[in-house]
């Protein structure tokens, strides 16, 4: 197997991401690129055990920036120096780099990009912008036939979180904060976040390559969520509104709007829904519509996963590869039989409506083992009632054959509905 | 400027918005991949005047699929035959081929794709699965990093619609059909929708992508929508859930879980608000974690919008293109001051309650040429009251000049906060 060499910025947090992505997701990478790929050097700025081979760290960029070797660069050191000037003398070396720095695109993204151009290398910064979502690569690549008119973003997890805590549970601001330091969400001296500065050079880089022009972080309007107080959220919801920290960016008839602002927004627009740390992004694009990305803004895993995919991306444009037709190189993989699949089941049963009936059911599905998590009964006093009930996760070999019992009871007039419930899900 | 000659086979809904956006977003398209597109020949069954250039129209295949000045095909036949046999030839004569054909990709995408890879040349199909929504390409490029677990879709619009209609309304599925077929959402035989087989085949395609391996639609297990009850939808809610088409993919440990029907989720699901013609896609990676896509899954323009996007897709692979740097070639944009900026605004003023203290409030606002919508007054006989207002569509500088004459009324005693309001959205 062939390998691709990658020299590592960095190694706090996304740096490590990066690492474990690579070890847990090696075959499906290779799959999906046809190389394998090597981390073979990791610039840190303190020697000290990692719990990874000590023989791949060094305190010197030099060992990784002039090592001819070393095809792809990963900036994760983060803030305007040096950053820039490891990615510029990369690029100028003819290496391709993938950052999740959002100060140094926002800030030097025009001249870094002239600089990649010129080499003929390529330059990706999808995890500088909400995460693993991949909202920059759509811009680029799907969307492209587009003229993006709009785009909506809850782009800072932080604020969300905050305002989430004071909508769900009326907390003030600086509870909420606290609430968010302890977790670990907020930093110590938050103001990157709570006053819009994170927000505004997401937007900057966000809207630069949406409306494809250069629109600097200070030219944007910015006001952070500190004002915001539980009085202003109940009244929004009064009026059928939520308040969300939202970074907009509009295409004008001849200028480009840009602000980063508490916004009210309608209680049934799909952004309202994104709650905690969860990122939104919403776009309108002039052939599409609208359009939205929802999923994790920040973290480890997340974010790797967004510099690992442009790493992957970069890798199959290197070798002009095409995609694979579906079932080359990996294995054939085994459907499973619906009677092993496992779920929770919704199902409604007509029974006619004397006392003891539920009982007798219950007890059914208790002896051919299936357990139940709710029952309701409706419509008392008719000929015949609805008995609803909810199981825990069972499997479908063991409903179909609980109902085959149930059929048999006397007061049973109809199973009128079995419908499968999915309820796994956690925000 | 060089230009890139596409054949079109088809023109009926889909291919009517591949013309009319290369139309309307030409400078667009041309700034993303250095080329204009020429759709320089169009395959339909029978003349007739379209309002397009007469000379571009033909009712024989071979003068598309044997012009050698073309490079690319766009097939918007639907079915399997011809379909088929048109991209087969097409790539085997060295065609990159576009297509939003999900039967000929479900049935046959391995074999066409293997064609592609023999010769060298692209076949895309985003269009087939979700109209607009990326979901393809972000599998197979910016989550390429990933080991997908799960996929869960709404990607039906017809009987999502349905559903939603069911749910607002108390309608029963017959009701809510002849609905949808007069609006023109369902066709007069329903079946490929409410039987489910449309959601099978988007899955088909979907899961093979996502799980890497080859998924026979009619390996899947598939219900549709037509027993589902008011009465169902009614419980449903009591429970805490809604209830959705949902066509689920997961991986096991050992195997593939696909499955196509009716689905109880959690109200607080992401996928519960994605409602009427909308499609929402639920993905689980192991390094992105919870993502969702969330658009219009059909239409002209939508879905036109994939297949155009898959066009400069490969026009940019074909020349190894570099994303350009932000400010080349596009001519810079203006920003907007905010003094300049219209939005609505949500104003909370804090007032001694004195009768008639709204009443002189509201006429300043009037006065300076603010349009009020929305007024409420709380906690009444405190010495000091909020008096919250929503505005109409207003200039920002407006609201700050009717802020200053309220500011020197006697009975405000603090203009407690001002947020504005984003309420232009429509599902």
């Amino acid at each position: 197997m062939k390998s691709i060499k990658v020299g590592l910025l960095g190694f706090g947090n996304i740096g490590r991401g990066v690492w474990d992505i690579t070890r847990m997701n090696n075959t499906t990478i290779t799959e999906q690129c046809g190389y394998s790929i090597e981390i073979s050097k990791i610039l840190v700025q303190t020697d000290k055990d990692r719990g990874v081979n000590q023989g791949l760290f060094t305190t010197n960029a030099h060992e990784i920036l002039d090592n001819p070797e070393i095809d792809i660069i990963i900036e994760l050191i983060g803030g305007l120096s040096p950053a820039k000037d490891y990615i510029l003398k990369a690029l100028n070396s003819k290496k391709h780099v993938v950052t999740a720095n959002k100060a140094v695109i926002a800030t030097y993204g025009d001249e870094l990009l002239s600089a990649a151009s010129n080499n003929g290398v390529y330059l990706y910064y999808e995890g500088s912008v909400a995460g693993g979502i991949p909202i920059l690569d759509s811009i680029r690549e799907s969307l492209a036939a587009n003229r993006i008119e709009e785009i909506m973003g809850i782009i800072n997890g932080t604020t969300n979180y905050i305002l989430t805590k004071m909508t769900k549970e009326g907390s003030d601001f600086s509870k909420a904060l606290s609430e968010a330091q302890h977790k670990g969400y907020a930093e110590a001296n938050p103001s990157s976040d709570v006053d819009g500065f994170d927000a505004s050079y997401k937007l900057s880089i966000l809207s630069s390559l949406a409306f494809n022009t250069k629109l600097p972080v200070e030219s944007i309007y910015r006001e952070g969520i500190t004002k915001i107080s539980p009085i202003d959220i109940e009244y929004a919801k009064d009026l059928g509104f939520v308040i969300k920290l939202l970074a907009i960016g509009k295409l004008r008839e001849d200028s480009i709007e840009l602000r980063v602002h508490p916004t009210l927004i309608p209680a049934q627009h799909p952004l309202a829904a994104v709650n905690d740390v969860y990122n939104g992004i919403f776009i309108k694009g002039n052939a599409v519509g609208n359009l939205m990305y929802y999923g994790r803004g920040a973290g480890s895993l997340p974010t790797g996963s967004a510099v690992v995919g442009d790493m992957i991306n970069i890798i199959k444009k290197m070798s002009c590869s095409y995609p694979s037709p579906l079932s080359s190189g990996a294995p054939e993989k085994k459907l499973q039989s619906m009677e092993s699949t496992r779920c929770e089941y919704y199902i409604r049963i007509m029974v006619k409506d004397i006392p003891g009936v539920l009982g007798k059911i219950a007890t059914l599905f208790g002896n051919t083992g299936v357990s139940l998590s709710s029952v309701i009964q409706k419509g008392e006093g008719e000929p015949l009632v609805s008995l609803v009930f909810i199981t825990h996760n069972t499997l479908e070999e063991g409903i179909q054959r609980a109902v085959d019992e149930i059929k048999k009871i006397e007061e049973v007039a109809e199973i009128a509905n079995i419908i499968r419930v999915e309820n796994q899900y956690q925000a």
